[in-house]
């Protein structure tokens, strides 16, 4: 208090405390393409349930385009009766919604053994969560004019990869969202910028980023990213194809691993639930693996299709312990224990593991990951 | 399409698009000491309700100082059975609660007569919403015993301000919260890194920042930024003291000062509203200065001391036109034209403005501040 503090607009768009410079996004390994790359969110290092745009987790197949918004069209054309292309401009002045959804790749938690040292953004952190707002794609898709045999719609984006993935006409006359905001500011460029879809609850290489063209089809286009990659092997060796929805899902965000509790007594266990399908309905944690369960508090609002924060108070007696969370969503499906999962689908796909994530608290009040 | 795009984790905190340079939080006038100044949000350039962080507006009596958690205090005293201190560390262990609040300074959209070209951000960008995380102000004091006679909370920074306010131990004990988060991660350091109290509806001021004391009281304080400064000088010469609550108050954020419309045809008018006493429950806008309204769509959901966003379809004929919202909360208040609060008020004062903005669209779609 003795000295006047730093001035203002240094820099005019702020940046968290030097104190916090640990807190960022980290990079999962690279394959032999090095723009074809991941990093997470750290979830461990959070609060609420709003990602902030700088740690939204990353997955690009082939980097990050710089893209100039007023270069940017959107082409909307196949079975319709107006083809049509869109300026950023032009889009932008259609009616528009905004909303809160969580994003999550269908690789997030691999079934791949992780170490003790990992943290839940290490094994989570896929997914993150953030306010969007856009216009309803539905409305773009009135304008062009669908056609009655339409089924399909072909996303594709302005990347090196031409990610192109297959919506079904369903999904994109329901709640899609050509999504322009996020966290009431422009996309972040490795978000989309400046025009990216939206389909909420839905494995996250679907909501193709700087999208570019709409193509409306009467059959799935049958895309590499839907037929040599993101479908499900299975261990009779048939595989399952368009296996959209996010079911539901939660982990322990506090304890997790890698933090130490500082001795024994009373903490809050703290973590995010969240569902493909809807809102959900409950949280449970345990603390001694599974053995017995007991009610966490949902933090109001809980939304459709978006993180809810979950907590339980927990006296620690200074004993091991075993944590876990289990997520229940409003179509009552229950997210099922490692050995269910594994159990039903085998381990030939990394894809849409939402089983239950166990977090061992040693006695010197160290936390592990224990699958 | 036909290079590959920029790798990942450059920088591992991510920043907005070169593209979006100009979206940034701008410094108003300084006065004879540089560090007491503020910055605004530009509210014309976001959508949605969530303010990033970057971009939330500033207010700093003695500007942002650095201050390490490991070393922070905060001390609580007074009329309490035990007076306690605690680190961060302690404080976080804590029950905690998450909500999204808007907040706003009592200085918000200055009554002097802004400048035709003033955007929405210049005038009323004193106003930030974000998600917040922290401990029941009621949690910790209960912990610390309030003595029957309690009646107010003295909340003291660590600034060089040594920014001091009384809170009634009403609000105290009701929705006053502890912040160390917000928007996911931890208090930005121009918010209060890292810790402040946050008075969800009261004028920003009292939402001390770099909190390291709470003192318990029988009487207000009567500290210098409740007596010489953010008390509402009336034109009688008598002055109103303790105008807690930020009253019910809108404006339209597109078309707004300073945009441009390209051309007559269909727009989305939009904007946000929000009131310090709880929901908006309707918001209306008006295309010719009030003579006629009618009501705009509430994004859902409608939170209670949250921005809520407002949209109206508007089909602009090329004629020139004066537009305008208004808000009403909960308690069926109605935020008044300016006229009207200034018969009120005077102009004395320049705190608690909450008048209806209007904005002039020229007939070349050019838009300009009519106060």
């Amino acid at each position: 208090m003795q000295t006047q503090g730093a001035p203002i607009l240094t820099p005019p768009y702020g940046t968290p405390s030097p104190f916090e410079a640990g807190v960022v996004r980290h990079a999962r390994a690279r394959g032999r393409i090095p723009t074809a790359a991941s990093s997470t969110t750290p979830l461990q290092d959070l609060h609420g349930v709003i990602t902030p745009n700088g740690l939204f987790f990353e997955r690009h197949h082939a980097g990050v385009p710089t893209i100039d918004p007023a270069q940017h069209r959107l082409m909307v054309h196949g079975l319709v009766d107006r083809p049509l292309i869109f300026t950023m401009d032009e889009l932008m002045r259609f009616p528009s919604q905004t909303r809160m959804h969580f994003l999550e790749c269908s690789g997030n938690s691999n079934y791949a053994a992780a170490p003790a040292s990992a943290t839940a953004g290490d094994i989570h952190g896929l997914i993150s969560c953030c306010e969007w707002t856009g216009v309803p794609l539905a409305t773009v898709l009135a304008e062009a004019g669908v056609q009655s045999h339409a089924a399909w719609v072909l996303a594709e984006g302005a990347d090196a990869a031409g990610m192109t993935r297959s919506i079904p006409i369903a999904k994109a006359l329901d709640d899609a969202l050509l999504v322009y905001a996020q966290n009431g500011e422009r996309l972040r460029p490795e978000q989309g910028y400046p025009l990216r879809v939206l389909l909420p609850g839905y494995e996250g290489n679907m909501s193709v980023k700087w999208l570019r063209r709409l193509k409306v089809g009467d059959q799935p286009f049958e895309t590499r990213e839907e037929t040599s990659k993101y479908t499900d092997l299975m261990p009779d060796g048939t595989a399952r194809q368009f296996t959209f929805v996010m079911e539901a899902k939660s982990v322990i965000t506090f304890p997790s691993g890698s933090q130490q509790l500082q001795g024994h007594g009373f903490y809050e266990i703290s973590g995010v639930a969240w569902s493909g399908r809807g809102r959900i309905t409950r949280a449970e944690v345990s603390t001694d693996g599974g053995a017995s369960w007991r009610d966490a508090v949902l933090q109001e609002p809980v939304l459709s299709k978006c993180l809810t924060r979950f907590r339980a108070p927990w006296t620690w007696d200074g004993a091991p312990a075993l944590l876990q969370s289990r997520a229940t969503d409003e179509t009552g499906y229950v997210q099922p224990p490692r050995e269910t999962l594994i159990g039903v689908r085998g381990l030939n796909s990394g894809y849409h593991n939402n089983a239950i994530q166990t977090w061992s608290v040693l006695a010197d009040g160290s936390v592990r990951n224990a699958a």
